[in-house]
């Protein structure tokens, strides 16, 4: 790098991609993206089951690979990229992130849901102990107001955080929910803030230049858009983009094209096109592990499934509740 | 439609989606998308092979099926949509147009390079004289400044054009110029603006909000992104984003979705993906005819098929000019 990079991007495709492939990474896949995205001069390279260290498991899928058989794998041979790790206090344990450091990992991003990250102290605090750079992660931020995510962003950064992200977990957002999202935790902390979209609403990269104009300096991407939904912001689309407009992030654009040409969509088990129903989970705003539910509650109660998810993303359903999904189509099917 | 709709959508999978489907439309498929978007009620649905009236031909593709043809078995089905169809004057004639007319086209977009608005005024004059709602289309429009593109803008008005089309016919645009170049249109003309993307930085729907913002009233969609290079702004991703934003289109967007994925889906040939060739086209802002040579130059004189485009893009190369790429990548060659 000739100079200090404008935008710092991390790439997601060997974790929320890990969604997009139903976790079953080999060894010898992540050494070639790893290798490849070194190469690239990609500065930081996330690691883990799509919903986090610990999150192989019969609720989120099983991986094929131990994480951290993959997270050493690709510490081994990424000797510019950093590898990052993410973390969901619940799901994945401090013994899981002490493990992980021992295989190479160097960042951590503790997520939690966008109202709860007096959940991530512990984590955030050991992280830091443990010599990492700590980032906080706002998940389905979409979901709460400017106010609210600088209250939460501010805990983070009271428990350590080096960098705090606006996520927009379900692709939900609007270019002017991220704008003021962006611009408010700009505002209030002192910490760089960082953007992570996701594509249901066609928005990945327009939203990204949005967070970026706003303030953010940390930006997700996903080669090939690899990731849960209609995938995250294509990152050599990104990268392109960024380089038309002067903005710098030190990676290589021919080599992060040829990597998603030649190495990534070859591992594709479907492309990441926009589907009814990824694009239904960007309109209405909820989690993935929804829509099953949302479609035999349909079945049952003679309902639309699009109806449902609307809904539920109305009354703000959050991963937990998936009880309520019936309940709810039960109190609509009677109404109807 | 209850009240006047905010924004006006012109579908265009059956004309630029011709090129996906390398302009083998059947008239069962025309009928059955047709039906579909007009029970939908999109208000326009272009008709024509991917290049317009009279562009079946060796240069360009054959068509399977005639143009009229599929003209008027779309407007049989159209009770609600208005079928329109492109023509670019030297490709397309005026008997070309006559005869759509008589199979049932309402209107005529007549589009030219974006500094070649002169050579639209016989076409334009002539859509107006048969009735026709006229659209001036200035294509490749991010090789003209806002002042030149006002100004062929302004021609097309002065012939009699109704609409005027920033068309970004290489996907090349990044929001900043959408944005000046559609405000510049809305200040200095009276006629409604009207914007057209591509996907290939991943900025169609984005774009297409930033256009909409500067004051553009008319926006392109392909269902499915159906269209040349990564594709166009995704119809029904357009249209749940401008719901979710509360701008009216008078689209149903439960059943633009179902025909997106239930009847156009299962037409594609290859999804709409952003590959390495068509970014390589938005990046560089070159047309997608230009790849094949710029690869086959490539090879001629050892170099980098990208490098090619990049430096196709910087001198502004336009149809029609296919020699100067070897030319150039003589002299490239030279140079290394």
């Amino acid at each position: 790098m000739t100079k200090k990079p404008d935008v710092i991007v991390t790439e997601v495709a060997l974790r929320d991609g890990s969604h997009a492939v139903a976790h079953q990474y080999t060894i010898e896949q992540v050494v070639a993206v790893t290798e490849a995205l070194n190469e690239a001069k990609v500065p930081y390279i996330e690691v883990t089951h799509g919903d986090g260290l610990g999150g192989s498991s019969l609720q989120f899928g099983m991986s094929k690979v131990r994480d951290i058989d993959l997270i050493k794998a690709a510490a081994d041979v990424a000797d510019y990229s950093k590898i990052s790790v993410l973390l969901l206090p619940g799901v994945g344990t401090v013994q899981d992130l002490k493990e992980a450091v021992e295989a190479g990992a160097k960042m951590v991003r503790v997520a939690t849901h966008v109202t709860e990250a007096d959940v991530s102290r512990e984590h955030i605090q050991v992280g830091k102990k443990l010599g990492l750079e700590v980032v906080g992660f706002l998940m389905m931020a979409h979901m709460a107001s400017p106010e609210v995510i600088v209250e939460q962003a501010k805990l983070m950064e009271s428990y350590g955080a080096d960098v705090v992200y606006v996520t927009d977990s379900a692709g939900a957002m609007v270019p002017d929910q991220v704008r003021e999202r962006v611009a408010a935790l700009k505002e209030n902390l002192s910490i760089p803030i960082g953007f992570h979209a996701h594509n249901n609403l066609g928005l990945a990269v327009g939203n990204s230049l949005v967070a970026i104009e706003a303030g953010a300096t940390y930006i997700d991407g996903s080669i090939r858009a690899l990731g849960g939904g209609a995938g995250n912001t294509q990152t050599e689309v990104l990268i392109a983009v960024l380089e038309k407009m002067g903005i710098e992030t030190g990676v290589d654009l021919y080599k992060i094209m040829d990597t998603a040409e030649d190495i990534v969509a070859p591992l594709l088990p479907k492309p990441q096109e926009i589907t009814r129903d990824s694009l239904t989970l960007g309109y209405a705003g909820v989690y993935s592990a929804f829509l099953l539910h949302a479609q035999r509650a349909a079945r049952q109660f003679n309902l639309e499934s699009r109806d449902i998810l609307i809904k539920l993303g109305e009354i703000g359903v959050v991963g937990g509740q998936e009880d309520m999904i019936y309940d709810m189509a039960a109190k609509m099917a009677n109404e109807k």
